[in-house]
């Protein structure tokens, strides 16, 4: 474009760092060659999803030629009997990012902000970028926990939206009941809280845990998905449910047709089959129980967690970046958490116990080679 | 909320109609309980998708736990390399839809405002309103196409984005080589062209029609679906192609992990089974001859159309609302174009033969009705 034209874009679009995607599977296995891979970096659901899926997905492609319907009648239906809610308070949408997307488009005025912690779901910080929100990052606590009580005085007249991550990403920690409910009290009725139950299925059976939907605030909205214990990632599906009058904001602003029909499908099927939930929930306890132990031989730091993924703290970034790095060689991909805002820390998926073998051997091999070595 | 709090949300989201779903098809059989019912509302391949494509999802299926591929590599590649650019050219999206809405959130600065027809998209209009950026509308011209010199006269200081869909939506019509590349020398170079080929494989073999991609202006962006010839609406898939910058630009506020994988694995399946798109091709050039003949032996008006729909024009608009009514007691869905500007049109999908037959001697029984009786 001419030289003197105006900007192509405005200038909080020109400063977005592009997303810079992982390595693919395909790519490990090419540059490395490992004896196996073990993808412990997403938080996906290592056991896959429900048996009851690909029939469902197959019903579905008979009519693909068809736009999905926009608004998921049947799931939303389902969901909304299954939480003793209406319809009219559940939203369907691509994903957790997806209905983030849809609460910043749909709700901040100019000026307005939004309040969340200073390392919770990468998402939530992209997002706010895209939609030219401030975002004011409390520090969490020194257990790695949402700090409500700070969280609480931070809240000042531009807060339009607190954002809890419940389970935290990537840190595993939650807010307890009393916690959250202190915290509620403190919060004007005109501030929306988003409770990100992304982790949901993981937590809900702990005792002091507080599962959003047990509340009744006018002004509480909770996001949940089909891509964690579900295991439909690949899918993109997630739902919202709030008050009618939050939900009706935001069915005017989601894209008409999502999500997907055959997501919608996969969903339904994947809704109705608690076992393969069950499973899932004993494969991470058991999984869970093992690194814990792995880690306390080895003196490394790691935070407690109710979700998928277990968080270990490291002494600085750059050995960190060096395990990491070291780990993928041997097949074993993890997240350093540096977009969340903890560099020093590695979110490991809590897989099978296969995967957890590969990556306790690679990281003993590892842990021999770096630290012993340099201790020597 | 309190009484005396701040709005839930900006007055322009407040004012957002909300999209009105039409009935599903088990909605309009247990309704009216007709013999069939052929779905032509909404442009969508009556043929289905290719066979190609449902072994390509069932592979996929088997790591639907995992996230989808962010930037779609193998797909990107495969189109950038059919439609000779590179890579970096291309972004795929959860359909058009979602490569508009990803325009209006990326390009516009404070006041700019797009410029189109009055009769064209609805999704345009729509995600237009969400991101709050004014649309200027012109008229179509008499032939109901979009007039390119009076829009060329139309760009002002505010003017960010022209978008044009060729072939046009609901009215079927294009804009020639000649209008296309006349209009282009008046747009000034810091002014984006938008041309959504959505229609686009219905077209291309027109010799006076202008192949977007058959140019090199750097302020040109062209939009492609897969949810018309190829017949995967149900998946929402579609892609851009443009200068690098704007794809760049793109890349960085679209979702995360938009399309979703089995969306990805089926449009490459399909991209590649041209024999697909041409027995679709035969289907709409065979319907829409039979189409011109009914229409002609009746007097009724309809715009000659270059996609898989056409358009019919009626007295009035209670006269259309009654015969789209009518229609859909006898299985005939049809698409009543107000929301797109014209309230006494009707645009009718270009289905396979039966649904032809269908469309025909419903409409010849109701024409009956409704127009002889009142002339009598």
């Amino acid at each position: 474009m001419a030289a003197e034209s105006r900007p192509l874009v405005p200038s909080y679009i020109e400063e977005l760092t592009s997303y810079e995607p992982g390595k693919t599977i395909a790519e490990v296995n090419e540059r490395y060659q490992p004896r196996k891979i073990s993808k412990l970096a997403s938080n996906e659901n290592r056991l896959g999803c429900s048996e009851r899926v690909p029939p469902a997905v197959e019903a579905v492609l008979a009519d693909i030629q068809d736009y999905p319907d926009p608004i998921a009648r049947r799931l939303r239906r389902k969901i909304a009997d299954r939480n003793g809610v209406s319809p009219e308070n559940v939203i369907l949408a691509a994903g957790s990012e997806s209905l983030i997307a849809n609460m910043f488009r749909t709700f901040f005025c100019e000026g307005e902000e939004a309040l969340t912690a200073d390392a919770t779901f990468v998402g939530l910080y992209v997002q706010a970028g895209i939609e030219n929100v401030r975002v004011r990052k409390v520090p969490l606590d020194a257990e790695y926990r949402f700090d409500l009580k700070a969280m609480a005085k931070a809240i000042d007249e531009q807060t339009k939206v607190v954002y809890i991550a419940n389970p935290n990403n990537p840190t595993g920690t939650y807010v307890t009941k009393a916690a959250f409910e202190t915290f509620m009290n403190l919060v004007p009725e005109d501030v929306l809280v988003v409770m990100d139950e992304a982790y949901y299925e993981y937590a809900r059976g702990i005792k002091d845990y507080p599962r959003a939907l047990d509340y009744d605030y006018k002004n509480l909205l909770t996001l949940r998905t089909f891509s964690k214990a579900y295991g439909l990632a690949g899918f993109r599906i997630g739902y919202g449910i709030g008050h009618a009058d939050l939900i009706h904001m935001m069915m005017k602003t989601k894209l008409t047709f999502e999500p997907t029909a055959p997501a919608q499908a996969a969903a339904e099927a994947a809704y109705d089959d608690s076992s393969f939930i069950d499973k899932s929930l004993e494969m991470v306890a058991d999984g869970k129980e093992r690194l814990y132990r792995f880690f306390e031989e080895y003196e490394i730091d790691f935070v407690p967690t109710v979700s998928n993924a277990v968080m270990i703290v490291l002494p600085d970034a750059s050995v960190t970046t060096e395990i990491t790095a070291e780990m993928m060689k041997k097949g074993v991909i993890l997240r350093q958490a540096t977009a969340f805002g903890l560099p020093n820390c590695i979110r490991i998926t809590i897989g099978t116990r296969d995967e957890i073998d590969h990556f306790m051997e690679s990281f003993s091999s590892i842990y021999n080679q770096l630290f012993v070595k340099k201790n020597a």
